[in-house]
């Protein structure tokens, strides 16, 4: 008898956990002979509990399916649930009881490492009873910090949009002929993927930013003054690029500076950026003009900017992890692999999810270059590759066209 | 004998700025027999002054000039520099001396207000002495502000950004199902033209951003209590825009309301945006999740979601001053003037200086709608046509090629 397939989405938005979306519902429609619906959890596994379903294959267009491609964020909405750590609890019953009225036949979870440890906790409950229902992590997070992979779905359009954005922004911060700061504070609290992207913005070695800082390292506020002063000396306008998870060597965050005694006039602590400290910083010790800006949520949302490379393998990663559910295998994250030759190579890989889940990958120590404040040659060679090319985009009335659930 | 042109930038960059920079350059080299060489002013007036002056005509390939009109910022660089009111001030024999040493035939300024008050001074100083040198401003501002034009080049490509960021933000902000406000802090600190374009995100009349606010109206923070309480009836997920410039009824900036008790660790006041103070404020009243989001530069200087039609409009405007100056005006401001027809038709006219300098074009009251927390149907049939197309743009290795001066 044919069985459905379910898939949800979990964990933050990316550019591009819609295409791995795509290339699972495609993937999923054609095998008709072994899959019959595609069902999608709304809201993730917490909306699934309350029975909220959607029925993906036989409810969209083509035409829907290829907007959803290009849609940024999750079509399916989120959750940020954990499953007990108990295998006992009462929820794996109730869950494969859905599944086994819904007549599922394997469960896909595009996510993060929450995610993946949500894909091994149903999978070692499913071995536990002797229940044969494939459970696959399709991998997503704009951080690229999950194990066991090249990179992750996702980080190539964030990569993208933070380089393309910087690059303007140096451009816009060199119009005037005073001496000036730029601090571009970018997302990665605990990994620095993300701001090292910044350095793709440089068309040759001495372009700004001339300074970028990594989580990775131990922030120091005067070696900080050290190298501003250097950089002030190269040009009039400096920008630098921030990860907001900067830390001091003590583990303190950068952004945790701004003490108790901030608090507005309704009595609240205010929460800043490190970049906002860092401005007051800069302005204090060198008096020139100084701004900071954060990029914010546009870094992991914006599908304008995203790369084709990045949509066409986060695709390929759904319809990977539907082909190895058919083939039987469960418990295990789809996995990119690249090549060893100079040419970008890129193929996939099924790794435990055990490996991944609950675990970070950090930005190598070793790609960190001047002390401290720059990333080296070995990333931008790692990174290039995972920018390149722009999606056709539908556009109407002068703007992009989304695929909407509601 | 044939003369040169001499052209200069001035103010805050734009997406477009450089795209009239590149009318005028177009223009002049069409007009062998009354135009040698175009000379650009490298920062403006200022820069122009200690003899900053660039050949654009001769300097320039074919290919450079294509790449100029689609680089975002100010090419030439910029300054903000207010010539003396008093017109025997020692600086205007001095530039008129420098004209009529490099034999220059004619003045072009880009810029807004301020840099129209450089052209009105400069035209009623050679009118004073009799000297025949078209002064002739190009306007330039993502504002919108400027008088006697339908509106800025600049604008229709900030507006873009807008509605297309802010249309990505709402995909973003709505992934989960727990109750949720958003707010994104928009430029335009008297104009709310900027913040208006946030309507043009919605697909329908009741989508997000279902709260737009206007520097042109009095910030009431009850009245605001009140409007997001009926709009958190409405959606999980409520999205609001506000201009950086928000005042309540007394004139006082709704940002000013970070009191000086917020002291960083080295003793400074804090900043804060309207953005972060309206976040914490809906956090204490609603107990709801909230992220306040500031938008920032790139708002003017994001080439990549730019405006066809105004990067179109942009060149149109250069070249259209160019002409002008070849029939003898002077004092004059290029304006755009829209045709009375239902399809949108745009030509160029030209304006006095000095009905435009040193005042501002406010969003008309009568277009604020629901309150004071909407826009109404009239704004977005002005500006839906200003948003319209999108340039094609030379990419080199995943990221946007741009003409750079250094």
């Amino acid at each position: 008898m044919k069985k459905h397939i379910l898939v949800g989405q979990s964990g933050g938005p990316t550019a591009v956990i819609n295409a791995s979306l795509y290339g699972v519902i495609r993937e999923g429609m054609a095998h008709p002979d072994e899959i019959d619906h595609v069902y999608g959890m709304v809201n993730g596994i917490e909306g699934f509990l309350s029975g909220r379903v959607e029925d993906l294959s036989h409810g969209l267009s083509r035409e829907q399916l290829e907007l959803l491609k290009l849609t940024p964020a999750a079509y399916l909405g989120s959750c940020r649930y954990k499953l007990p750590e108990d295998l006992n609890a009462p929820v794996y019953p109730l869950l494969f009881e859905k599944f086994h009225r819904m007549n599922i036949g394997a469960c896909f979870y595009i996510g993060g490492n929450d995610s993946m440890d949500t894909v091994d906790k149903l999978s070692r409950y499913a071995a536990l009873k002797c229940i044969e229902i494939p459970m696959i992590g399709i991998p997503k997070t704009i951080d690229n910090d999950l194990m066991e992979t090249d990179h992750t779905p996702g980080y190539g359009s964030a990569a993208k949009y933070v380089a393309t954005t910087v690059r303007e922004i140096v451009l816009d911060a060199s119009v005037y002929q005073q001496k000036s700061v730029t601090i571009v504070e970018l997302m990665g609290r605990h990994a620095g993927w993300v701001t090292a992207a910044a350095a793709l913005a440089r068309r040759k070695a001495e372009d700004n930013p001339l300074l970028i800082y990594l989580p990775e390292g131990d922030f120091d506020m005067e070696r900080f003054a050290m190298d501003v002063e250097r950089a002030l000396g190269k040009k009039n306008s400096v920008v630098i690029c921030v990860s907001e998870g900067l830390k001091d060597e003590r583990g303190k965050f950068i952004c945790e500076y701004s003490d108790e005694a901030r608090l507005d006039t309704f009595g609240h602590k205010m929460l800043t950026g490190c970049g906002k400290i860092l401005e007051n910083f800069v302005r204090d010790r060198f008096g020139v003009k100084v701004r900071s800006i954060e990029l914010n949520v546009n870094q992991r949302c914006s599908a304008m900017l995203s790369s084709l490379t990045d949509v066409e393998e986060a695709a390929m990663a759904g319809s990977f992890g539907v082909r190895a559910a058919l083939k039987g295998a469960t418990g295990k994250m789809v996995s990119f692999e690249r090549g060893n030759e100079e040419a970008y190579d890129l193929s996939c890989g099924l790794k435990d999810v055990s490996l991944i889940c609950n675990r970070e990958k950090r930005f190598p120590l070793e790609w960190i270059t001047g002390g401290g404040c720059d990333v080296g040659d070995e990333f931008l060679k790692y990174a290039l590759p995972l920018i390149q090319g722009e999606p056709v985009r539908k556009m109407k009335d002068g703007m992009p066209e989304f695929l909407w659930r509601t």
